[in-house]
């Protein structure tokens, strides 16, 4: 009983490459799949070091040009974890080939990019996700299920962060490999596309579309070195940004991200405040949610620490014993496995449609930092 | 070798009326003061219950109008506990009659009501202070003795929030005892002079002026019933409150409040961040301060929770042995001693002029959330 | 209405003569009490820092020697703050005079001494009591209520730990003011009298009484100069202790005290391991009771973070609102007004009769760390 | 540049088939290995559910006898995943065959069957390990470099528990797959050699040997239904065991296992107090490290939540990006590739010979709870 191939062109072999390389070798593994995912080739431009990353992670080919990749018939999809300037191009050409699109976040560097990808991807009527993982950390998952199910009440509150402290050093240079997110060209924006998109994604898909916003961005090291151009050169990108806004829900929203938080290094932390109760995660202690119910007796009633590791919590099944955790790769473990076992049933989300919300709410974001009015985020 | 006595004249005895008793009655047990603190007298409309309360804390006798309070001989110092519209006549009666004056915060229900308690404090030279007690907790003077200390390096980050959640039943009416921080008549506004005022206190305290702001807010409960009339009245205040803003020294803030976010009873926290350091601070666990030092080893490097109870921390050497900690009330007990250490040489702070400051950054906050717009703080 | 007094004589003035008179000092300013304590006479050896504490604390006189005290008419209580090598004689000729007494724990050095203090004052028929005061701190006392309310079910586990780190300096010298703790001769034991007697007392009012036990002693610094001979003598206290015993009930007991533990200033933490749940406290955030109710749903179940600062908290009707804390000397407050409230009525707990039961446990556990075998403790 | 295989025949596939295989599987992803592992055969009494999860981690072939699988000429290393009891007689068949051998944790049921194994795997001279995985959690590992490194000085105390819940419920039945671990003769002993032998390890990799201990064991239900005779039968095994000892450093040690302790799923803490510093671990946060420095200056001291989650951490620089976690599983990976980067040099520990030492410890442990003296552990 052989399960049909899920074969794979993979472009990219960064970090994010290392982690959908890993996600679909592990998927099969824990999760019984229709399909059976395959490494059939990896593109980068570099051939050395993509023949060094396939025979790492076993892809059976390699190619150096990613419209090669979308010519092969061979390939059923294309997996795109290549900087964020790439991402258009890619994804229409791949979805123009027949191909099923999978593609790292942020989905276009603006909105006006992200709608054409997903006009693409629905023309061709293909399969597509865009990676914001986080959703699918067990702990996160638990939260939008004890939503759905009322667990919460009325809304009145949501507030994310993403603090991390990696680019204070004015030393530190922009532009190449592993620094293009301090490229604007290639990324589009800092914080905002980079960290902010998460919390968006994750806070829509909790609590539901935002309305309108306004915000503050900063940038606080105003030129650094180019690598690829060896001149000390203007920072286009934000360094922070802060936005507050409105939930359709009639819910508030404080939204916050920056790299100058000294002592956080991806601290991603989300809140939701509701009439029954609240719910706060933490990426640093990504395996626990805290939960607090008022409807619990009031002398012994306390914010409870969920140590979401047992067999009935959201994926933990299909892992070790209650009390050992995972990590934050099985995130896309189970993103991986979500998406195939979605192929035969109800695509898996968030879909390049979803993700388009998303850009849209940034967009707005950055718009207001400039006018420095509230502006409309859909 | 007796003391010369500080006389007070106490207006209101309710839930701060105790604090600021408490404070005086314990003050000269644990510090050493030039003057020594005498509950004269209490001022309250009900006679009975001014009675009760006077025989309670041991005030030598009562009075139960202000005016007469004022007018006595054998008061040296007029402390106001009453409601915030009474803060501004009072206080300025009190001035012009010579008499020193301590007020609990905010000063006054807006900027304008605040400056001409700084003029009449002023224009009679009477000694002067705003119960923003929250500064003496021992943990965030450590705090504010670091950041003047230059720990932190350049600050990049100042974020505060101030959440609770005793309003969100809708059957909470407003008005009357213990309910007139609902009535915008009496209170002035909602969170933004209750909450907010501590946390923009602290902040320029620690972090300097506040130049600019937008903000929001929101009243999740339109109308509720009113103890006074009996009726089914508009909700004037702002439930919850929520800015971002700009420091002088080119910092970002980020602050929030509410009275809906379930599981926090008095959730007052801050956290500032800067190119050496980081610092963290939060109500519900007073007595730690959390530090982070970027210059200690990379390997070993982390958030350290400081347990403010030794003898070399703020205020600490007064209480007990290094591990036992000390409460709420202390914040007051510290005040007072430091108002009183202050009388003959440098007064203590905050000044009235000191809290007049906080009052223009929350008229400004409320402007905005009014207007849309960034409105000037200063 | 005038309230009778309680005339109080206190022998001792140093960190436990500060707790006591602070207790009685603001008891009857929280509490509705029958009798009003009064600070009558302090009595220490050095007359002038006697009549400083006296002024500083409002006692109505000063003694130089305890059997002056106790010859007093005008005294009603009591109450001994002084070394523990004085307890034995003067609770007797205080119980001798008729008067009550009120002692610092240890009560005897040795169970022995305790036998003869419970004899003089239960023959004399007078009110008694021992200063095991965490029993009252208000997240103890809940966790009290919630084990004899069946919170827990049959319990198999409990563990308490006293970790200390002050003396781990070889430099540091025994004996004299400050330092009578590390002198056998004056306090008994090391941390086995001081700090295991705490933990044993609350685990014997949480749990019951304890059969048997096995124990370790150790001590790290053999020699210390001793500041009354100026000469380095033997160390002949306990610098660590740790004990496992199985208590009547059934339940398992593991103990350990130190004051060679790093990083732990006065970190008493017990917790308790029931059929239905758990409860886990720590001195060090004294107002929280961490509670895991296994009876909760399963997917949403975890440890409850308790902030016991409600008005139906123990204790907490009295002070504050909710979500401001307490500090280590309400503890002291409040056990003040419980043996106030305790004289016309049901006496309060622990009284000397009480306090001998730990002193029996702490004894076993001195000779099995002696004979290396198990001991019984009762 | 091929490398060489290294050809694993597994005997079990239960929970630690599926971590081992996992392992062995992910090693060379994230390790530039000297050989590639090669999962060549899969062993297990069921042939239809052997040969599943061989199709499932991609075994190439299945044996129903384990003596089969020791008689293949291309196997090099035979991985024992198996129930206790069988670990004796596989272990030297396989060594006597001129198999590298691994092995679950205990080694043996007694310290008599891991010398024999011991003795077993020196005479054939071929390497061995067991896998005590938790010494691979980075945090484990730095705390190890630490110690190493003397930053904690001169050791007092060394304290370690661990905590399940997961047998309290007199239904729970003995015996069978899954059920094992409470049947006696299968196990060998309950906590002690389950749990205990976990913390033993770790603390004589960190600490140093440990030469005496006193003991208490206890069993909370007598009898259980046995899944294979279904009958009510006694349970033989430990349920909870509390010993306390002596290293040979001269510090102190504390140690307790139970399966009774309600809330706690695998609570493995270990906590180490020296001179200078202590340290503090805990599996249900398995990526932080609690570091307190006393050479800190004293005013910002504090204990330090190390976040082991950067490059300079132990394993680290192989995964992701700082403050992205990992779980459970990573450490039988970082086994897997520790132990086939120490085949052609050091090799790695813990080898059976440190093994034996370990079930040296858990019979002194068995010993002194049944004789109620000390007992001596080497």
């Amino acid at each position: 009983m052989t399960k049909p191939k899920l074969r794979i062109g993979m472009v990219g072999y960064g970090f994010m490459g290392r982690t959908h390389s890993n996600a679909f070798l592990t998927a099969p593994r824990f999760f019984d799949l229709p399909r059976q995912p395959e490494l059939t080739a990896i593109c980068a431009r570099d051939r050395d070091r993509a023949e060094a990353f396939a025979q790492n992670w076993g892809y059976g080919s390699v190619e150096t040009d990613w419209k090669d990749l979308v010519a092969r018939d061979d390939i059923d999809l294309i997996d795109i974890a290549a900087p964020n300037n790439m991402h258009q191009e890619i994804a229409i050409a791949a979805a123009e080939a027949g191909k099923m699109v999978m593609c790292e976040k942020p989905l276009g560097r603006t909105a006006a990019e992200s709608q054409k990808m997903v006009d693409a991807v629905e023309k061709a009527g293909v399969a597509n996700m865009v990676w914001y993982n986080y959703r699918r950390i067990p702990a996160v998952t638990l939260a939008k299920q004890m939503i759905d199910n009322g667990d919460l009440g009325r809304i009145f509150h949501y507030r994310a962060k993403f603090l991390q402290d990696w680019t204070i050093s004015e030393d530190l240079p922009q532009g190449g490999e592993g620094l293009w997110r301090l490229d604007k060209s290639v990324a589009g924006s800092g914080v905002t596309g980079d960290l902010l998109a998460h919390c968006i994604d994750t806070a829509m898909w909790l609590n539901g579309g935002i309305d309108s916003v306004t915000a503050m961005t900063e940038t606080f090291v105003k030129e650094r070195e180019h690598t690829l151009t060896g001149k000390v050169e203007p920072v286009g990108i934000d360094d922070a940004c802060a936005f507050m806004g409105r939930f359709a829900n009639g819910s508030l929203a404080t939204f916050e991200s920056t790299r100058y938080a000294r002592g956080h290094k991806a601290l991603y932390t989300l809140e939701i405040n509701g009439e029954h109760g609240s719910l706060f995660w933490d990426l640093h202690d990504l395996h626990r949610l805290e939960y607090f119910d008022h409807r619990d007796d009031g002398r012994t009633r306390g914010w409870r620490s969920v140590h979401v590791t047992d067999g009935d919590h959201p994926y933990m099944d299909k892992w070790w014993v209650p009390g050992l955790s995972i990590g934050y790769d099985e995130s896309f473990t189970h993103q991986a496995a979500d998406f195939i076992m979605g192929l035969d049933g109800t695509p898996a989300a968030p879909t390049f449609a979803d993700a388009l919300k998303t850009d849209k709410v940034t967009d707005a974001v950055l718009k207001s930092a400039d006018t420095g009015r509230w502006e409309t985020a859909s």
